[in-house]
């Protein structure tokens, strides 16, 4: 047995500190404990004692003392001093430390080749919507509703997949606008496309297999595929879109945006899109459709999607409110096949995708109201008019090939002469540009040229684009 | 060259209908065309002739061959007809179905251990925090006031890791009651622990390693770990938490719960985390501590969480606010080592786990006007008085132990006497009750009874609750 220590050596109670005193002296006491100063064993003084010692109240000891026996650090025992017994955690003698790095499968996980594709910081970025555009106190107003009322399981975890009155209306709204028959069950409400990719390609393949995506494509179907240990197998994409009868007979799985192809801006042909589910229906290859702006296409909104053909389960159908309100609200949909329902639910609950409730119930209403629509003409004219605007004033300038699109908010610009992406990207940075560069987006494609954003292009910042991009582009 | 078709035997629209004529004239041509009633080759009528037929305006008609066109379905060549230029797709001699399931590693991922704990409906469940007590007034505020301002890049795809304000205030929160000193820079807000977990167990290991986890322990871990392919170790639980020198050398992971063990609701001694994170230094292994519910416990709060004893990048902590707020909210929180920052974020983006932006932001306001803590306070008064009155009325009842928990939402009901989970279940699940059954939570351990919830524990549910287990259980 150890003498009994001189408390006021090792604790310094603050009365002006934020902590309660008890917590100061357990804290006190359990560095000590730690570090050695209080060795197993050592005796420490009665409560009373203590107390004195440091002038502090008798009770604010006994809390200390309690604290420390509950986590084991002491031992109390009737009518004997408490006791140290745990011993000190000091490293004595030094242990190595085992490094901790992600694994071979964690690389995969973690690629980034966004960081490739152009400056980080800028205007006229590809895929970004207009926050000026936002109904900010529409979406309050709803949120703050939401907020109020009572969603008894939904406010805990039942329905991980999507609350009833979102999947009610999306189920509606597939069927009048994109030709999807999906009952409400079939849908699943996600954190947004980039999720569900992610989910159903671990879900449906084992590591190692192939999966078909659009070449140039969408980095964000790449990277899902590659975190699952895929093998991604680029398809040339040409003026019908994706090159049908390219795509190898053994991929598990074919990524694909047939209503405005990322990023060139192509729409899939009906005779590809026939030719697609039959090469799917043949093959057992599922379809990952994703619809990611067919909300405001300015032409073509009436075309069904390819899911819409595909009655036999060959596709998965994303879509997200990501375009029309804000990619960071989270909230994405996916239509799946009947039988794949129960797997996805459960999956998805496990990996953690569930979407924000209140988010979920004010598009919800929104929806419901027809004021979804209306947000999402009302963004379509207003891109519409910026993306005509870029496509006339890139369109004189030699060596260009411009298309001009049938939606979204980028459009791809082809460099026909030879010149640099670098320089130029390095150009338009410089001017507080963010386009990418078209070359980040191809595996095989030799396209070279950009991505230009036009969701915030005003005309000044259209005109000076061109400028950059005719003169040191 | 065939002959024209009569256009009304094949276009019936509707001028009461919901879509357009020409979206309708456009979607019944298309149907024909697919199913070979307007074969390859077919000539159209012109426009002007296809309005006469059909009473239409000749812009109605050109509207739905523009759209037709577009989708590469027909061409129209100056001077001649509207030419279908695409083969119907009817199945042709019938293509066999090659049926699409979930793979090996989906089978894993889709685990739903949780359908097996006990009913599907029904009060007192565990884990599941009371709506009553949600601040709704104050969190529709904050929402709105988040949904009205200005993001700029968080809008849309920037720090898809975690606004910066909630990561400033989570890192002094974390400092202030937990004792990690955690810079910004080192915490990474999810949609919530369980998608922090399965994240992380894929990033960090192989398929086939093996990781640890309490036993009993918490599904939500076992189904991470299972769903990244990992062997799920079991390491006992006593009265001082998880038994540390049972923790196997070759573990990758250890995942624990060492404020208050889930189910268990031991406390993780003093002696044993020194001894994990001397553990996990010489081995490698990375613990993971979920703090699931530390903000409310109602004894202990004061003692530091176990990843700020581990200095060295040994652990990787994960709080939420599922317990103080709603688990519909999907927000948690977790703290990475400094070399794991980078391939954490992106991994975090690809996966798509990102938490709502408007929720981040009333949980940041929340944390910084004090009222997120005064909330912890609040619910902690209100649950630890149900918890209490649960243990009170069901000690006196033979067979059972049941120890007083110092925090959370639940408490185990061990059976002692040999009765079964199955009758005690069924005759609660009569009563409407939704407790689970304790050996769910468990691999290899014997332990059989009961895990309660009691954050909706009404005097009179916890009184029937008792008598019901007394006499029928």
């Amino acid at each position: 047995m150890t003498k009994p220590l001189s408390l006021p050596l090792i604790c310094r109670p603050d009365r002006e500190g934020e902590e309660p005193l008890a917590v100061q002296l357990y804290r006190d006491l359990l560095a000590a404990i730690r570090d050695g100063r209080l060795g197993q064993g050592h005796a420490l003084p009665s409560s009373r004692a203590a107390a004195g010692e440091l002038g502090l109240a008798r009770s604010t000891v006994t809390v200390a003392y309690d604290l420390l026996r509950a986590e084991g650090a002491i031992e109390m025992r009737r009518g004997a001093a408490p006791r140290v017994v745990t011993a000190p955690v000091a490293p004595g003698p030094a242990v190595a430390m085992v490094p901790r790095a992600v694994s071979g499968r964690g690389a995969r996980m973690a690629r980034n080749p966004r960081r490739e594709t152009g400056p980080a910081q800028g205007v006229m970025a590809p895929g970004e919507p207009d926050e000026g555009l936002f109904p900010a106190d529409e979406w309050a107003r709803a949120l703050r509703r939401a907020a109020r009322r009572r969603h008894g399981g939904a406010f805990a975890y039942a329905e991980p997949w999507g609350i009833a009155p979102l999947r009610r209306i999306l189920s509606e709204r597939l069927r009048a606008d994109r030709g999807i028959a999906a009952e409400p069950d079939r849908i699943v409400v996600t954190t947004g496309t980039q999720g569900g990719l992610s989910l159903i390609a671990r879900l449906m393949t084992e590591p190692g297999e192939r999966a078909a995506i659009e070449d140039p494509g969408y980095l964000g179907a790449r990277v899902a595929f590659e975190g699952a240990g895929l093998v991604p197998v680029p398809v040339p994409v040409d003026a019908e879109g994706i090159v049908v009868e390219a795509v190898p007979r053994d991929v598990r799985l074919v990524y694909l945006t047939p209503s405005n192809q990322y990023p060139t801006g192509v729409r899939l042909s009906h005779a590809r899109r026939a030719a697609l589910v039959r090469t799917a229906r043949e093959t057992g290859a599922l379809i990952l459709e994703d619809d990611y702006d067919s909300e405001f296409l300015w032409r073509g909104r009436e075309i069904a999607a390819l899911s819409a053909e595909a009655g036999g389960g060959e596709a998965i159908h994303f879509g997200s409110a990501s375009k029309v309100l804000a990619p960071a609200l989270r909230i994405g949909w996916m239509v799946v096949p009947g039988d794949l329902v129960d797997p996805v639910r459960a999956a998805l609950r496990n990996q953690g995708l569930m979407a924000n409730l209140h988010a979920q119930w004010a598009l919800a209403e929104m929806m419901e109201s027809g004021r979804y629509r209306a947000q999402a003409r009302r963004i379509a004219r207003a891109y519409e008019g910026r993306g005509r605007a870029l496509c006339e004033a890139l369109g004189p300038i030699g060596g260009l090939s411009v298309r001009p699109p049938d939606g979204g908010v980028q459009l791809a610009v082809r460099f026909d002469d030879g010149r640099s992406e670098e320089a130029a990207i390095h150009a338009l940075g410089r001017g507080g540009f963010r386009p990418a560069r078209l070359s980040a987006y191809c595996m095989e494609a030799g396209a070279r040229g950009l991505v230009v954003g036009f969701a915030d292009a005003t005309p000044e910042r259209i005109a000076r684009f061109a400028r950059i991009l005719g003169t040191d582009g």
